[in-house]
């Protein structure tokens, strides 16, 4: 299935083995973590080089700590000794910290290289990907430092999420669900569905992966930048950002946003906006959350002023009036927050 | 002077002092040398201070070394610390070197911020803060990694050439009569007059600069990528960057350019093309740039074949088939290269 330009977005079985027709440079640089790359690197190999491609293929260790200014120059020198010029091709193979870090790279090797996604994550098939952001961390804080890039395509091999360990692919759910809130009804009927797992029927799996990425591109192709529009994918992570950094990121980034999710949920059914509060608690059971930081909203709050959308003593958050309905206020009260944070205790409970 | 939108290009004197007028942003991160900084800074920090802005002010080494990696990561980790966001803007004060480093700073920190160039080289007035290239070096060669970067504004005060070495002054001049040769000839009559000197008329100096900028910005504005138009700003580079090389990078990069456009003019001469050299001679002479090295021209010729505008045994360069005439061709042949060489051996002799 694919997406209207200029969004190329492909999601199929077995597209790994086709990997290079998506590819019109000659000279490629795979980029993956030892985890992926194991799995899956020689399939993209075999493809490249039966298409009569030139590639080498770099390997980072897997998790955050990757996304550093050292793993940056090594790939960028590296690239150099390999004889990469300005006509190279980047492709990510992995989650998103590989995505994030080669198109960082792609971005940067000789002011910009052609990029291309090839995401092996839920949560980088139907987010991380798509978008065109892009970031390496400094030890301030993460995602200082980066670029907006798009990649030319992106090339989502349904067969990889088969060695996803269930616990990445609800994280990567959460994010679907969002997007089903956000624009896609059939979303939130998909991940109620006994398929939607790892292993799940590929037919199954592809709808819903195409749909959820179609969300959120048709949502940048209409704001490239972040202003308003792009902001409503913001869902959920107002209180999702503070819980991570009040749990000091021990809570893991979808478990926190679904907590998100429920915590909005509840702001707009207190403004008496229609009710998702079952829906979205259904979903954040079935997410299995780990528990919630136990903290007095006084805490919690100084984490959410901290957060990037705050504007004077009253926050902005992304609510929703109805299914496909978002939309961003400015004004909610200190005093909306800490019941809608009450609410939230109790269902956590 | 002003040239016509999209480029804001602002020359005057004094233009320090009212710097804070171009500037919308109200936390500003200036970076510039210490040879630079030392002479100018403070009025650029008594503009801001004056308008009310916030800034911090970073130093950096004077010369190409600075425009490392390290540098990089010390000043973006430093302006997280003094507390810059997204809303932040960048200025760099100073020559090519603070130009380059300073707008891919502002190209990645958060994913680009806000770029002002405040140059005070005729180098960097005239070339290199024009066109929105930025970029650091790597181990393994100059400008590896960078990024596409344009400034919203870029502030020339002509008073800061007052203080520029002679040598560096006419490091500058070869790019401004290149702008000449390209599509201005009355750009060739000003680096002929008296008053062409760093101590020179400001009126006179403002407009020459201002004519030779806007030559540049004209040609980026149309081809914001490098592509056909913006590669005939490579007049007398291709032999200029393999005079560079086989030198050492003894040879300053203006005095290699200036035997660059040399070349040029004889290659076009001998194709029977309008003969550019009696003038473009004269121009030499009054650069007096270093000996040129001496070499066989085999040895140069393998540094010429490096170059990235190598096309099959033939070479690309920019000729002039008159002044603002310029052509890129494909087919100059080692024969013609041979020649040209010969007579540029006896015109430095």
């Amino acid at each position: 299935m694919g997406v209207t330009p200029p969004y190329s977005i492909h999601v199929a079985s077995n597209l790994l083995g086709s990997l290079a027709r998506y590819i019109d440079e000659t000279h490629i640089a795979i980029i993956t973590d030892n985890t992926v790359g194991r799995l899956y690197a020689p399939m993209a190999k075999d493809a490249l080089a039966q298409a009569g491609k030139e590639f080498h293929c770099y390997c980072v260790a897997p998790g955050e700590q990757s996304k550093s200014l050292a793993s940056f120059e090594h790939l960028l020198r590296q690239m150099v000794r390999d004889g990469f010029t300005r006509s190279a091709a980047v492709l990510a193979l992995g989650g998103g910290v590989v995505g994030d870090l080669a198109g960082y790279v792609a971005a940067s090797f000789m002011r910009g290289v052609a990029f291309y996604q090839c995401p092996t994550s839920l949560l980088a098939m139907v987010d991380a990907s798509i978008g065109g952001k892009t970031a390496i961390n400094m030890p301030e804080g993460k995602n200082l430092v980066g670029a907006f890039w798009q990649p030319r395509a992106v090339i989502i091999d349904i067969g990889t999420l088969r060695t996803l360990p269930t616990k990445a692919f609800r994280h990567g759910a959460v994010e679907l669900f969002k997007h089903g809130l956000l624009a896609n009804e059939r979303l939130l009927e998909s991940v109620r569905a006994e398929e939607f797992q790892p292993g799940g029927p590929p037919d199954f799996l592809i709808e819903a992966v195409a749909e959820s990425a179609a969300v959120k591109a048709n949502i940048v192709v209409a704001d490239e930048r972040e202003t308003n529009l792009r902001a409503t994918l913001n869902l959920g992570h107002t209180l999702g950002h503070a819980l991570e950094a009040v749990s000091d990121h021990a809570l893991p980034h979808g478990e926190a946003v679904a907590y998100g999710l429920y915590f909005a949920a509840v702001l707009a059914k207190n403004r008496g906006w229609k009710d998702l509060t079952p829906m979205v608690g259904d979903f954040l059971q079935w997410v299995q959350p780990a528990p919630l930081p136990t903290t007095e909203f006084e805490r919690l709050e100084s984490f959410l002023a901290r957060d990037k959308k705050r504007l004077s003593d009253r926050l902005r958050y992304v609510l929703l009036r109805g299914i496909s309905k978002p939309v961003i206020v400015d004004d909610v009260t200190l005093q909306e927050q800490q019941a809608a944070w009450m609410e939230l205790l109790e269902v956590a409970a």
